[in-house]
This record gives C-alpha cells, structure tokens and sequence, in this order.
C-alpha cells in the first residue's frame, strides 16, 4: 500500500488533501504536527491534543536518547504507550540538534549577523525543535557524531545506524533518516559535500532499516541543499529514487521567507510526476503564512516548536497578519483588556472565557497555568488553518480559503 | 441566616458534617481548601478544580495585592471572575505572608534548629501557603506592617484596614482578619503581646468591614496564642465573642503531631456550645492524618500549599501512613516501574494510564505536564478523604472511615 492517499488536488497550485496511512492510523493532510519533543506535548495532555483535532506528534530521538534512553522507552512498548498517545508519531532523527550544539541554529546566525540580510519570520522558526547549546560537539566523521550531552555531560556517539535504531525502541510510525542540517553561513562548497555525506548516510539508515527496523515504519530522506538549487533539486531527486517512503525538507532554507519559498519550491518541483504518491513533511515551519505557502507548494505535513513555546513565553496566535499572527500578552497593553483572547474561537482557552488581562497576568507571573492555556489555544489555533485549507482543497476552493486567511480573517466561511 | 448548617455530628468526637453558605453557594464539610494563592491553581483549571470535587479554593491577599493588584482584580468583578472560578473563595489577610518575612515559616524554623525538638510532618506543613523571603519586613507597628515588596522591590504597608479593603476588592466570600502569625521561637511573653494585638486588629478589621465590606462577605477571626494553652483558650474566647462569622487556627501549632492536636483542640473546645454553629477553619494543614484528626477535633475547613506544591516537585499521595503518604517519583526506584500511580483511584492522572516510570521521567525532567498530573492526582486525592470523612460522618461511620484511611486503605467500603 502507498503511504499517502492523495484525494484531491488544488488546479492552481502544488497543493493536494489527502491521507497518511501508518501503523496507528490515518493523517488527514495536510497536518500540522505538534511537538512532543521529550514525550509529551508540554502542558497538554495526549487526549487533550487529540482533542483539538491533531492526529500525530513528533518525538525527538536527541532529546529521548539523552533522557530516558531508549531501553526504557522499548520496554515500555514504545514513545507511544510511554506516554499515553494512541495515534502515529514521527521522530526526528537527532541530526537536527546533535548539528545546533556545533553550528548554532539558523535563526541564532542571523541574529548574530544583522548585515547578512533582512530578519526573516521564515528563518527565525527554521529551525527544528529543541537544540540545546549546553551540550558541545566533540566530533563530526564520516562514522557519526560525538558529542558531549547536555543531561550528565557524558561523551555520547550518534551515527545513521544508531539514530535508526533509536527510532525503531522509540517505536514511532515514520522515522527520519539522519543528516548533517547544513549551517546557513557556509559556502556551496562546504554544502555540497555536506550534502553528499547526508546522502551517504541516507543509504546506511535505509540498509540499517531494512535489517533491523520494525517492518510497518516509515522511512523519511531529508532533502539538504542548502540555499543552492541545483543541489536542493539534485537533494530531493536523490532521496525521492532512494527507497525511502517520504520525503522531508531541512536545513537552511534562506534568510527570508521568498527565498525559503523559492528553495521549498525546488525541491517539490522534483518531487511531481513519478514521485508524487511520496508524502512531503517540511521540518521546522509553522508560522501561519509559511503554512498556507507550504500547502500551495505541495507540502503535506509541517512540525514547528513555534506554538507551545510562544505559548510558554506569553505570546499567542491570532489572525493578525501585520503582527505575524501574533499578540504579546506581557506587553502592558493588554494588562487591563477585557477583550477576549479570540472572538469565535472555540479552544478551551477561549471557551473558558479567560480574558487578555488575566491571560497577560498569568504569562507575566510565570504561572503554569497561563503556559497551558496560551500552548493549548496556539495549537487550536493552528489546527483549525490546517483543517480549513484541507477543506479548501477538497472543496476547490483553496485559493479563497487561503486568501482569507492571509488577509486575517477569522473563521471564514464557506 | 447561619453561615454554617450542621448536618450530622459523630459521637465519639467533635466532628461534623454540614454546608457552608456563602453568597457563591454552599461548600460541603468537612472540605479541603486548594491553593489559588495567585488567582490560579497552579496548572489547573477551574473548571478541573470543580470536576475533582471542590467547591471553594483560597486567593492571597499578599501575593494578589503586590500583582496585579486590587483595583484590577476589582474592576473585572473579583477574583472569582477574574480567574473563571464561579464558586465560594476564601482569602487570607495576607499576615502569614508579610510576617513570614520577618520570622522565617514555622518549617524554616524547626529546620534549622534540629536540637528543638522532632522534625515533625504537621509542622512542615503548618505554615500556610506562598511565603516569600525575598521581600524585606521593615517595620512592624501597632499600625500595621511596612515590607519592601518582593515582586518590585517598592515599599508598601500592610493594616488591619488595607488588608479588608484588598479582600473587599478580590470579592472574597469568606475574608480573614489581618493578624500576627506568632513565630514558634520567641517566649510567652511575645506571645501573649503578639496575640493581643491580633485581638486589637480583629476589632479594626471587623469595625472597617461593618462600615466598607461587601454585605455578604463572611468574616473570619483568626486565634494565635501559639502553643500555650491559656493564651490559645483565651483567644479561641475572644475570637468567638467578637462579631466573627467564623473562626480560623493560626499561628504556630508546635513542634509535632502530638502537641499540634493538642493546641487546635484547645481552641475548638472554647468554641463548642453556644458557638458551634461558627464555621472553623485550620490555617495551612493539609496532611492526611492532619486532616483526619482535624475533622475530629471539630475542623470544617482546610487549606494547604503541600498536595500541589508536592506535585510541581514530583511527589505523590497515596494510602502510604509509613512514609507520610507520599512516594517521592524523582527516586531512581521509579525510573522504570510501569505501575500505575495508585490502583483504583478515578482521577484523570491515574485514569489516564500513565506508569511511574513515566510521572518520574516528567518530575526528573521538569516537564509542565508531570507538575500538572501530580498536583491532579494529589488534590484528587485529597478530595476523596474529605468527602469519605464527610460521608462517615452522615452514616455514623466516622471512626471506620477514619480507622481505614489511617491503616493505609484506599476507597474503604462502605
């Protein structure tokens, strides 16, 4: 059986709706994936994500490597019952932090380097979740990576091999293979062979995988390639021949969102025809225009940090597309509102009632309870864009529906 | 109308069941009281406060006034409507908090004086909730109390008169007197002194709440007298004659369990016959044989920081008399236990399915979810005492219930 479903395809744009078929069940696509980065959804419960219609998490093999480990998480029966989530889940591969911990993330180099180019909101969440600069690289070999971790400090060792047999304890549904995320400040030269050693190290995981990986996950490529689009198109011809059934997009995707859209666009260009029936999962994105672009550029799935942790720091979604869907709720503005979080959003946070002024009162003191609040109704708030560009799609009527969305409108109606 | 109906008595001791009538309804006692010290159960919502039994929560005077202040928590209609809990809300007057400054908790105390006596369960807990030392106390006089504020460093003061008019904003339904908590260290003398001025600062404060209080706002005193029995009898006395509708035990109860009955059953003694139908209200206890005993000694109401703040630092309740009924999860013995929390209990953590090894792995992680589960299960767990005290109680089965709950069973039948 193919892995995805494809049922119904946007006339105007890559975009497609469709089903992601693994071992738990069915992702109706295109998804946002949240993030259960260490086994579990922080704040939230699994029956509660679930609630607010999401049908798959990502679970992080750096993270779950360093702390528990893997034994216990096998012993367990996998990520999934460890922590109580009965549908599918995607793991990353480690690549992504073990490479932060040398190259810093994407959106720190930009930071550090205003004269490279214009801030972008794209960059600023490129990266994928998670990376932790208290652990230090030791070394990067063809073999694998040694690092330092985080947790005891201890000298620890990730390679493709041992990143797949992390994710077949973990148990998860579609494993990613393990790449080197190219930094954004090398030259094409460094990213080339970088490249080519993600791709050597694609054929080792897939060789591992057919030997030892539990026989019902899926395995993802990961398409590198930097900002270079013959390398980003070669990248994504290469994972899409390899035997690989899907197809992610990481590292650096640009310094702002154009050309991340250009370098995506590449890469999914590649991935028409023959290989359309591969599902698509774009790592690290999720701010609402990324999304709606996403989706138009053929992208089936995305995962991002971004909604639980502006959630924890006081900052929630609305469809305010000048402010990047964004209110602050620590800013003194809103420490008297009366306003309501969203009108017509119907996320428990928003059905609670709960007004701005105490929600920013909350954020501002630190209280556990505005974290969950603020992450719960971020993730609704994303899940309902997710569910209304599929029914654009499945309905013919992507192009309004993404239209209203981008023009800020709440809730539109169809 | 009374604000206490008394519904069934036990005969073997001074327990009683009943409801409490406040102007946002009734609360049925004997009744635990949770901490919203800051307008929030931490990690909980109210609605999930209300779905694990509990019909009142406790808001602090000290903490809401330094953030965000009364006249915010005024203009959104009280603190109820502020944080969305529709039902009764009791407020402390804020003088533990202030005085705790100045002499340390009752907890701090004994700890570092290891050579006064036993380091004693109900002493740990004695002190009621959110002290804070990083505040200053920088005077205290017949006038009130000037401190240096924790949250911004401001001077402030705090009088018998401010502390009314703040509990007169939050819109409590029970509002206790401003008082001294007497530190467990100094002499009778201070003591009896420290007392009196309490006894002078009840009179103002009920002088200001018959001139400026909300109409339907029940009133508490609160009896000092620290461990000696005289001064504890003759404050019960005072406290009952004054114009209170009811009466709280503060201050320090001594060094163990043993003197601690003692001293709350001097005080509730004074306070059968003619005032039996005030409620009465012990300040900061929240251990299960504490609340046991509590009930029989004649106790309608309990607060305590201990099951939610126990829950953030990864412990949990459970029917364990030999070690305080607690199992601290951060234990390496938990790492990989894949039994349940505690067979047969209906809360949602226990219901959800979650092992040990996974509550430890949150606790030793620092995961907001495993703070959340944990201070679930411990109120959960709290609530089922209460309610089986109070059920005991209406069948004349008290001392069975009580007997059972001792011995370490769980969900006794009835």
């Amino acid at each position: 059986m193919m892995s995805l479903t494809i049922e119904a395809r946007d006339h105007a744009s890559r975009a497609r709706a469709g089903a992601l078929h693994t071992a738990h069940g069915d992702v109706r696509t295109p998804a946002f994936v949240p993030l259960a980065t260490k086994a579990t959804v922080k704040g939230l419960l699994p029956v509660e994500v679930a609630a607010l219609g999401y049908e798959m998490v990502l679970g992080n093999t750096f993270h779950l490597l360093l702390n528990p480990g893997p034994e216990l998480i096998e012993r367990f029966g996998g990520m999934g019952r460890f922590m109580g989530w009965e549908g599918p889940i995607v793991t990353d591969s480690g690549g992504f932090q073990v490479f932060s911990m040398g190259h810093g993330t994407v959106a720190e180099e930009i930071k550090s380097r205003p004269s490279r180019g214009t801030r972008s909101s794209a960059v600023g969440w490129a990266g994928r979740a998670g990376s932790d600069r208290e652990g230090a690289i030791l070394a990067i070999e063809e073999e694998g990576v040694r690092f330092r971790s985080y947790v005891d400090g201890r000298e620890r060792f990730l390679s493709p091999e041992g990143s797949m047999g992390m994710q077949a304890a973990l148990g998860s549904d579609l494993a990613l293979v393990f790449d080197e995320c190219t930094p954004f400040h090398v030259d094409r030269e460094y990213t080339a062979r970088s490249t080519e050693r993600t791709h050597r190290w694609l054929e080792r995981c897939l060789r591992w995988h057919a030997q030892h990986g539990p026989r019902e996950q899926l395995v993802y490529g990961i398409v590198q390639g930097g900002v270079w689009e013959d390398l980003r198109r070669e990248s994504a011809q290469t994972i899409a021949e390899s035997g690989c059934e899907g197809v992610a997009i990481g590292g650096s995707l640009g310094a702002e969102k154009a050309q991340m859209y250009e370098v995506v666009g590449y890469a999914t260009e590649e991935l028409m025809g023959d290989h359309e029936g591969k599902p698509r999962h774009l790592l690290g994105i999720g701010e609402v225009d990324d999304l709606i672009k996403g989706v138009e550029l053929g992208i089936d799935t995305f995962d991002c940090a971004m909604p639980t942790r502006l959630g924890r720091h006081g900052t929630a979604l609305i469809p305010d597309p000048e402010n990047r869907w964004r209110v602050d709720l620590t800013k003194g503005r809103w420490r008297e509102s009366d306003e309501p979080l969203l009108e017509g959003c119907e996320c428990p946070t928003c059905a609670g009632g709960f007004s701005r002024a105490y929600l920013s009162y909350l954020a501002r003191a630190g209280e556990l309870t505005g974290a969950r609040l603020l992450s719960t109704h971020n993730l609704a708030f994303l899940a309902r864009l997710m569910a209304d560009l599929r029914q654009g799609i499945l309905d013919g009527e992507l192009k309004s529906v993404a239209g209203a969305w981008r023009a800020g409108e709440f809730a539109p109606k169809r």
